[in-house]
């Protein structure tokens, strides 16, 4: 197999012509690229053009990938195209990046999504049967950034909005959901990474979920005068910032902008891991706005019915007055994730707060747990 | 200077503390990066860090970028941290990669826009004294990403939809411009790169530009069995095919969704470069349709005032008295570009044919040109 010239486009860096094997370029590759290819038996085979490097590798994103562990060695042929076929990965949005000679680089082959702090490589590998998250023959939401000056901060954001079919010839008020991203992620990855739109659209679409907005903004916030604290995997921010952004600022701006019901019986919170986190806090803070409440892969450590969150679980019959619907997922291949996500459900079903755990089988930290997530949670909501 | 270990992450392979100058971190950089810093006098220092690397430039993207030629070889120091401070920079919106071993990688400091067919990494360098492309305190409309099947490729695209202040609240009907990105960008261009919502925003605020719809599509379609053009910069496309997507799928479903007027003369459209040259090709095939036209640095060759796009400057009256604006933009710094916009501008003089010629001082074939090409196309429209 060669690239033919007229298709080996240089500005790309890499090879278009079609190997000889069942495999398909993968549908996070930029328009036309060949690879990544994903093979019937979900293995991948990843090639890039690198004449002058000495060494390059394909290194997955995060210890518990479901690409594997990595860093795999590609091999060099005559021409400086390296190649590596892995073994096969566990279907999901798998965030990756290359090693050339040392240097974390993406793959000119890849879209990029916001991931780990800055615009990262990944590979949509498909699940047999699963179509929960594909653009179907269905009406479609619109998604809606929309800028607004926080007070919080001093400074613009802005908000990504899913409104549901209907909402420009309509009249109708809708419930909303907040929904936040991890750490290292933007207010972008819902919808980019997640498709939580495309997700909405199909549960509305079959009757199963109830109109709504979803909101999704960015989790971070520093607030002036203060030191925010440093992350290794994203942006700076001090937490209690961005709960009074999305308090203070965020929820009265999307209620003054939008066709929104605007009770707390009407309101929910959501978010994965840094967000899942975020949204225990925040809605433990405030069930004065919030009645119903998700975290998906939060990081739950040393949990305790009577102290947690401030004490909110601490009388249980008040809380479950108060709240809807309190979610706990997780991945069951997540570290540590996993077993925090049951200790704070079993925890809770033994003081009698009403909760719902959900294990999403064999997934990890990553955003096949998150869609499944939301595919089981939002038509729990609002009902 | 060194970087302290808690404050250079890791994994973004990016050193974060200050340098002892007057520059300051670019806008365009990812949340926090310090680097590439711009100096008063706009010089670039850029940096990153890549011990296992055996050479490391930096690559301005294009011939004629306001960057300079390059590509700038990087000096290591000790610890493998590579910097190069360049030239002073045209002030603007500039595309560049980092070649690494030869390897062009994005600059993981950078954010990442779609341009040259895949995320490209660029730096955003200031205009003293200019504010038409900041978010400022006056209004701002939603920019939304609307889903829709197209039936000329039987694909799903999305239009980005620029709607102005106050569409959701009130009834008022609005023009509509369809403005297109260039070759090896994407629908994203218009609102990432060049900031079109916020040039509206600020025009429409200051009372200058009549609010309008402003529609951002990709350019690129191919019909199914048919053959695709081949392209060094961006997808495969047949530039038919966009034009049938424009005409019979994208202008009704906008007049369809969202509160337009539907005439022709409330509908303009205009583009740059690749853009220009489609804006150029669909609007002379359907004056029907468009009465306003803008070509943003489109590439005109052999331009002939009876001949060129399909004749249709040929009865000069007739063209007058049908298109309400035909604007002929670029840059007085791009090759090429700017001979045949002036060619093109000068042979319909001579026949009669009303254009307007509009010259961006001392910039290139690049989004500051484009910028100010809409901020001063804009305000005409619609009048």
């Amino acid at each position: 197999m060669r690239c033919l010239p007229f298709l080996a486009v240089l500005a790309l860096g890499v090879c278009r012509a079609q190997p000889p094997d069942d495999s398909l370029p993968a549908t996070s590759n930029v328009m036309n690229a060949q690879y990544p290819r994903i093979h019937s038996d979900l293995r991948i085979t990843f090639r890039v053009t690198a004449p002058g490097a000495q060494k390059v590798q394909v290194q997955p994103g995060g210890a518990d990938s479901g690409l594997g562990k990595g860093p795999y060695d590609m091999v060099r042929d005559d021409k400086g195209v390296w190649s590596v076929t892995i073994p096969p990965a566990v279907p999901g949005f798998h965030y990756y990046w290359l090693l050339v000679d040392g240097f974390a680089a993406n793959d000119p082959s890849s879209e990029t999504w916001f991931g780990y702090g800055k615009p990262t490589s990944a590979v949509e590998v498909p699940e047999k049967g699963v179509d929960l998250y594909d653009a179907k023959d269905v009406p479609h939401g619109d998604v809606r950034v929309h800028w607004y000056r926080s007070k919080t901060t001093g400074l613009w954001r802005h908000a990504y909005v899913y409104t549901p079919p209907g909402y420009d010839t309509g009249r109708t008020r809708y419930p909303v959901l907040y929904l936040q991203h991890g750490a290292g992620e933007d207010e972008t990855g819902w919808t980019r990474q997640g498709r939580a739109n495309l997700i909405l659209d199909n549960l509305i679409a079959a009757g199963k979920a109830i109109p709504m907005l979803v909101v999704m903004e960015t989790g971070y916030a520093v607030k002036p005068g203060t030191v925010p604290v440093a992350s290794t995997t994203g942006p700076v921010r001090n937490p209690n910032a961005f709960e009074q952004v999305i308090v203070d600022d965020l929820i009265p701006m999307i209620d003054a902008t939008y066709r929104t019901l605007t009770d707390r019986s009407h309101r929910a919170m959501a978010g994965l891991s840094m967000g899942g986190q975020q949204t225990l806090q925040i809605t433990s803070a405030h069930l004065d706005r919030f009645a119903w409440i998700g975290s998906f892969s939060a990081p739950i450590r040393n949990f305790d019915a009577k102290t947690s969150n401030n004490g909110v679980f601490a009388d249980p019959p008040a809380f479950n007055k108060k709240v809807r619907l309190l979610w706990i997922g997780a991945g069951t291949a997540e570290e540590g994730m996993h077993q925090g996500a049951q200790t704070m459900h079993e925890a809770l079903d033994k003081v009698g707060v009403k909760n719902v755990f959900f294990e999403s089988q064999g997934t990890s930290h990553e955003w096949q747990t998150w869609r499944r997530d939301l595919h089981e949670f939002a038509p729990l909501l609002f009902r």
